[in-house]
């Protein structure tokens, strides 16, 4: 059994991460770390995780796991990063301290000093279905924020095969719980609720992530992407809308241009436990709780345009369950072990 | 493996046996039958259900079964299970049509006439906490609704021990999916969100189901319940707030009578894997998707009245769960067998 | 032109306030104030009332209205409502300060020092329904809390004609931002949102100001409420459940008794403009954003009880459409001006 | 006082017309019809309309009105129109009958006969701001769609200054009663709520209303226009985030570029009463229940696009009121007669 620890349980991700790893069948969870809730016990202050009889540890007391998931916030995030590492521990952080490679850029986006850049370049970013091969055998994996998994699982197949041009609008859609568990008017039950809004319209910290994950993909052309997420009133989910126009015809705007359009992502995920290529335009529902993303590509015949929809759970393979997906493959398990529970519909 | 079939798939309890039988380790499900997707495979009709490769059939086609799993509407249920039950399945019931004992009872709450009424004696109430030994050695449960498991198990320990007097107030508040799949003006979503209304005031037809078990628990006394059910904006989970009185001051209006009540209920439900008693007011997330009720019983200091609340998720507890539960126990294996996952929270 | 103010227009009631005063033919709303937006435009910080051009400025700063309204909360309202008394002007306190005439039960119940409990006994019990004749010759006005406002009117005709027991059981469901616009992981959109949960169960503040109307209204018995309120995941609306008892048999458990009742309720709010005795049960939606509170009595004729249903907007009725209807009354205006808005539906 | 009538008064923009129209001071609703309801009094199908003391007839049986409000779906509102019209009313047509020029263009899109072609030519394309001076002489206006509303008020200014290029990209978040009230599976209560989808991607009826427009106003260029919308789990409100390009670079990407953008936007809607430009990113919320269109242009300056954000409320801007707007103009009333209600908010 692998011996797993949490660092920061008490955030959303960390609680998911507590319920995936609860019945997963090669990890014993062994370790939970809180920041005001130390001391006390995890189902005293999460009463839905009655069975988990452990203690709310503070951050330095979480010792000897084979496994650190780190759910705190930037910044902190790397710092403990680092001491789980130190501690021969395999690191999963969930923050962002370690998906930019360009220390610069990490630095201009979060307004912070990074705390160990000398890590950047041995940290995988873990989008699993395109980095399997780096984060099999790696002991540091970035994983990536839920937009960013949303828009690359929905451009992967045509950016590998360079099937289309450089301009890339995402226009996501998410549930309110990617915003945390910290307070804020902007997630106040009153404002939140009937009402939708735009935010990050200057800029949102997930972009860099997708330009740097086309760019290195696709070195050819210079990416240039504009990405507006949505707060819209429910708690979990993203659907993430990609529009994108073929370079230079390479998919033609017809119905052959069609099929060819659904080939490509259903050869590119063919093998893959955790994407479903939908023939239906997807609903986020269809996704609750699982580590299933859907993708479905069309396109627009009298616009000429190709339109991809993308469906995951954010606190799933947006954050948890992805990390867990990692750490299967950092370990040599099967990648879907504890992974495989079916979306809650309705 | 036990060899299930699901009758009715495509209402939401069917799904949701769907959902759970998926990975019940003892269970294999080998058959699930539709009406109007007959013909279609379960993953066509329901995308979330996508590793379930298996084809919906018509009702009499379902043969071979262990076990039977009926999710239809009244009459045509019992008229199912019965053909079930002729080809040496066992049944568990998920309509009301084998719930009350009393045939013309039925007819008149119903307004049918019932088809099976030789049935009627056989049939166990499946709440399961109260009835385990009868379901353990039985062909045929009859799965409780979903406001009377909340309401049975917010009295059942009180009710045993006749703690308290015949006057019994149960107000529930209810998600949407309790009102199944089948469309009308009260569950369209631009009427009911961000609404509340009370329904079946003049008797809703889980009431005779309460006070059924009432007065066969503790026939010395004339119980007289009142049940409110109203509809709140929320696809899963109940709450119910049920409010009594002690008999003959059996339990104190006191702090000393508080801690008896409270003792009454951890005792009552010390080693039961599927209730919680409370420390403090439970919420229905906390029990969303999963098979727990939480109760909570307190005493009104001022007003002299014990206040019981509990929550449970509909489609769980008060429908496939507790199904799944009573046919763990129908076939000797561990009642929380396919049944640990965690609430998803939030 | 009456020149009215708000005091602190930066929470849900001030807002509202604003809103309906904004075309009420007879004020002229002159001033507003908040605590850490003076010196901000109302419409910088609240954008959809941009036809309101007026500045926001602090406490002291608010002189020469005829009216004030104080939506500040508990203690510091008291202390602005004497400042403006003594400034001239009429006071419609939307705060608790001056609800409860026992300075001992307000203590306690609120756990400070009245700041002004010389004003108590001046101060009238702002349910317009029942206090009607009081308001008018007033000059202080405490408006009663959201939950007492339903609660009551569900009441007020069945205790004034000493029909029924003491037992009164409420059980409210009210939406969120009833809690106001103060951060809380209660509220908390994600924790909120497909939820319910009971709160205040060892006593809601709002208890007693139900129970001291009861008591003076009726002084024959002693009145004994339980009062349980819930969260339910809407902005907006409560709906209120009451359960009773008639007195010696006032009301027959019959169906004559249910036409005798909804007699009574017919004539005693034959007249009033915001009350209607409803011939289904109501549903919050259809009080939504209007002054109107609906109220549906009925004989659960198995149990032999009287339940009363109430709904409303607790913004409105229960809270800045109420002040209003009491500010006319205050200062001779028809009762309705300013508050004949139809209800938002769907 | 101009004499209205409501042709399906029970859908939802006719109910919102009721509404609106109750206090409208010009105008006085003397006919409402229906067609499962008619012979039934409004207030007693629609408990909140109660202070309209007025019998739902048959079709009919409208007459004498000056002005006609026809919220019947497609082809069945073209035929009532054309009989208003022949009874010498003026017309406002909600449908989509009268909004295409071209009628094969309309066939197509909804496949039916149209059963009015002769009027097309004198119908008004009723988006008041763009087409004022026409609507003021007409007798036909055909109001817009809710979701062209906001696409067609956040392309304008740009649009008739030939700012930008072909290229346009509408994505929109419609809360669920766009759908209005007929039941489908998809607005059922539990399907919609926690979801997202988008929906009409091969083509929403709602896209050549938006290129006609475009094309009439603009003629040199070849309009290429993706409309993509989505259900959100809300019941009122419209986002629509808009991308765009500069036609030859007439908008800088630049920070005075953002200047002059937002100078287009102040100048074309500086006399508009309904349409606000706002400093930060609009909410939908901000204009729940009113008339009022909330605009945001803003340059994403590291992609080089335009990206321009609207929020209205469907049932009003997007249908009702929009509609009286037009008929105020239709009858030489001010045009903010009977809407100027402030939104809902929270």
């Amino acid at each position: 059994m692998i011996k797993a620890g949490i660092i920061n349980v008490t955030g959303y991700a960390g609680m998911e991460l507590a319920r995936l790893l609860r019945f997963h069948p090669e990890v014993d969870l062994v370790g939970v770390t809180g920041r005001s809730s130390a001391g006390r016990q995890l189902d005293e202050t999460f009463p839905h995780l009655d069975s988990m009889d452990l203690p709310i540890v503070a951050q330095d007391e979480l010792e000897g796991v084979d496994v650190a998931f780190s759910a705190l916030p930037h910044k902190a995030s790397a710092e403990a990063c680092v001491v789980a590492l130190e501690r021969g521990a395999k690191v999963v952080d969930i923050s962002a301290d370690f998906r930019l490679r360009d220390v610069a850029e990490y630095e201009s986006w979060y307004n912070v000093q990074h705390p160990a850049p000398h890590f950047l370049e041995e940290a995988v970013y873990g989008l699993t279905e395109t980095h399997r091969n780096d984060i099999i055998g790696s002991r540091l994996v970035a994983n990536p924020g839920c937009y960013p998994t949303g828009a690359l699982l929905g451009l992967a197949p045509l950016v590998k095969e360079k099937l289309i041009g450089p301009d890339v609008i995402v226009d996501s859609k998410s549930g309110v719980s990617g915003a945390g568990r910290a307070l804020s008017l902007n997630v106040h039950f009153s404002e939140a609720n009937e009402n939708v809004s735009a935010y990050g319209l200057t800029g949102h910290r997930h972009l860099p992530e997708i330009t740097q994950e086309l760019q290195e993909t696709d070195p050819d052309i210079e990416w240039s992407v504009t990405f507006t997420p949505h707060l819209i009133p429910m708690t979990r989910g993203i659907l993430s809308t990609i529009y994108l126009k073929p370079r230079d015809n390479r998919i033609p705007i017809s119905e052959d241009g069609q099929k060819r359009l659904r080939d490509v992502y259903r050869d590119f995920y063919a093998d893959e436990p955790f994407v479903r290529v939908t023939d239906d335009p997807p609903q986020t529902k269809q996704t609750l709780g699982s580590n299933m993303t859907q993708v479905y590509p069309v396109i627009d015949l009298r616009a000429g345009r190709i339109v991809v929809i993308t469906t995951l759970d954010n606190l799933v393979k947006g954050a948890a369950g992805q990390a867990i997906q990692n750490m299967n493959l950092m370990h040599g398990i099967p990648e879907t072990e504890g992974l495989r529970g079916i979306a809650l519909y309705p």
